[in-house]
């Protein structure tokens, strides 16, 4: 089939003019950026000119759907099973997704995760699961779909083979000033989770200073845009906005999280991480379209922690992956760090802020976290952050339980924690879960 | 010298988001591009960003600056002779440069004219100037200079020596959708104008449908960024707006325009371009310092014409460049076309347009001009186009002559002049010079 031959200078001029482009421009835009036959300084302009113009809704159907056809995508579900995945915008201390996939297998929704890694100040889901001595998150593409057919469920990264269009941008837009634009970050986020083939999609939106997004009304943009992408292609999506002003849970560091994770699976966790999870796994099987009453579906979510089922699935989960079970039972088989040291209030009064950003540079700075994609991290370390935002303190009170390599780290991060968290006076607490977004409406919740 | 290391991605993000780049920033950034360590998919998306946010005055200079001296420069006078050059932005039937080289050499004004070659619709010196036979623009920066200690002018091409980083960013701008930036096309000019180390510059900032530039107010601001680029460097610079909605003078076309420039030199050339040619050589005898009287330099540059100085010193500078110089008094050595065909009005009227785009694209498809930087171009084909706008004309009466390759081009020339020259109702017809900017402000001269 011979095509005209594509301009590409005349497509950037009219995006930079505001011009939309046409939905086969996309497409053809995006197979040759993956063959190579467009360079890179092409599509960098014709990015900054996205950031600056956006995308009109037909044009960003367009470029996703071209970006999820780039390269192999998960076969859609044969039998009556539905399949659903959820997916988090970045933050500290969630590890949500270690509950919520063996939750969702227990009730007979299929759950292919595809997660990513840290980087910056957020934690990243491959770096948890690897917490796990022997877990391994790089399946095939093959080898995962068998998984999931087999357990109901599989956690695996993102395979070479998986979108390789939204991979080659990503790393353009990483180093031409062009990742903060909504359109683009939807287009990528979108393009990985419909290449999954997706009966429904669940979004945590993170708002609040350390989110991502910062502005809360431009996280209620992203999640709409990202929830038309979804319904388009005929995936059941919805979006709950929640609070990352501060960090989610006590934990935050990789062995740590997965330790409370697994007390979460108990029915054990912190409250606001049950509070979270159950809220991500109601609107999980609402978009599984298994129910519309979230209250039954919120019964049924509670119901596989309660009985065990659901640490089970775990279980089999980290066994199916090559990962050494007994972790469950024993945390002492997760990497555990050398040096750990208590944090104390310096001063009397109200804790007024812990700044996930502060947290997570601080655990970069212990090794627990990575600035550059090509970085090994140190599982052990990281922080038990045991006050909760609002909570009365007296100087003296334990705070915090620091998890270093060494007394040095241990210092510096005693340091970092002065500056994250701040005593002062009663502040006004936000909601933990502010909005719940649907193809119908923003509602608010607080 | 050791500097802290240049984070490009986070440069690009502050011009993204409105901030000025600090004069140190943009020289630092033009030294690692040019060195090929700063990769072309960074400044694409820089130079997008700029297109949507501008530059300040102060990056402007330092961005100028840093592209100036890139390379190799002119070294600057040592005598007391100045040294001044014209530009002008692109136009069809423009052969000022011309005429105006050695007529300033005749007034002891050094002239080192430093040109272009036409692309698209517009023409270009260059491709003049080898229409003669055997003329040489390919000089090395210290053979140009010694012939402009000689014969006070020389008219050449870019040297690859000469501002490589504008000669890199042009070529990346040019297939990345931003060219039409302001503050970018002043930068590029201006650099490889100042590398001339002149003591004045005279802009001709071509205005109306045939521009490079069609809103005649964006003409004016891109006059006062240049002036302002010039000053800024103690290069005195005044712009002339100039009527570019319909050719300049009657010959189209390369060897054509020589012809036509050899007539004016005898002070026998369309009243048009005779009135443009002295009133930029007025301004280039003021921007050299001669006199601020503007009457005065008129009257002098009207005299090296009427004497027959310029058009012997223009001889001197065809014979210095490998020319024969035999073509001043015998037009006929020029390239002539095989096929001369008359153009007649197909109905009686008044001339309402003559359309400089179109004329252009007439002469490219003639094979006189060139879409890809790469092409060669046929010296002897265009038009003599003998009607003006809002000329009575009746249907029959001869309005200009094809110079073609063949018939078929001939005819093919002609519905193209279809196109371009409208009959029809009179029309009001712009001033030929509409305004005179210098760094004091803008003059209207309509």
């Amino acid at each position: 089939m011979s095509e005209p031959e594509l301009s590409v200078p005349r497509l950037i001029e009219r995006k930079r003019d505001g011009q939309a482009l046409s939905a086969d421009e996309w497409r053809r835009l995006m197979v040759e950026y993956v063959a190579d036959r467009v360079p890179d300084y092409q599509m960098a302009a014709l990015a900054m000119a996205v950031v600056f113009r956006g995308l009109t809704n037909e044009e960003l159907v367009a470029l996703t759907g071209a970006m999820r056809t780039s390269g192999e995508q998960f076969p859609p579900p044969t039998g009556p099973t539905p399949r659903v995945d959820k997916h988090s915008i970045g933050g500290v201390g969630d590890k949500t997704s270690l509950l919520l996939a063996p939750m969702l297998a227990c009730l007979d929704v299929a759950v292919p995760m595809i997660s990513g890694r840290g980087l910056g100040h957020t934690g990243g889901t491959l770096d948890k699961l690897e917490a796990i001595p022997g877990f391994n998150t790089r399946l095939t593409l093959d080898a995962a779909r068998r998984q999931l057919d087999r357990i109901g469920v599989v956690m695996v990264g993102q395979t070479p083979q998986l979108v390789p269009a939204d991979r080659k941008l990503y790393a353009l837009r990483d180093v031409t000033g062009t990742v903060e634009s909504i359109p683009l970050i939807s287009a990528s986020i979108m393009s990985k989770k419909l290449a999954e083939s997706l009966t429904g999609l669940v979004l945590d939106i993170k708002t609040g200073s350390g989110a991502f997004i910062r502005d809360p009304a431009q996280s209620l943009v992203l999640a709409d845009t990202m929830i038309r992408l979804g319904e388009a292609s005929g995936c059941r999506t919805i979006a709950l906005c929640t609070a990352m002003d501060r960090p989610l849970g006590v934990a935050c560091g990789n062995a740590l999280e997965v330790a409370e994770a697994i007390e979460g699976l108990r029915g054990r966790g912190p409250a606001d991480l049950m509070e979270v999870t159950y809220a991500l796994g109601t609107e999980m099987l609402v978009v599984a379209g298994r129910t519309t009453d979230r209250s039954e579906a919120r019964r049924a979510v509670e119901g596989v922690v309660r009985s065990g089922a659901a640490l089970e699935r775990f279980g089999v989960l980290v066994a199916a992956q090559g990962g050494d079970p007994r972790v469950i039972g024993e945390p002492a088989r997760l990497p555990a760090a050398p040096v750990i040291r208590d944090y104390r209030a310096g001063r009397s009064g109200v804790v007024a802020g812990i700044e996930p950003r502060a947290v997570g540079q601080a655990i970069v700075a212990l090794g627990g976290g990575r600035t550059r994609a090509d970085q090994a991290v140190d599982p052990a370390v990281g922080f038990l952050i045991e006050t909760r935002l609002g909570a009365a303190v007296s100087a003296g009170d334990r705070l915090a339980v620091i998890h270093a390599a060494t007394e040095e780290g241990a210092r510096r991060a005693a340091v970092a924690l002065d500056r994250a968290i701040t005593i002062g006076e009663p502040v006004e607490v936000p909601p933990l879960i502010s909005h719940r977004v649907t193809a119908a409406g923003v509602e608010s919740l607080a």
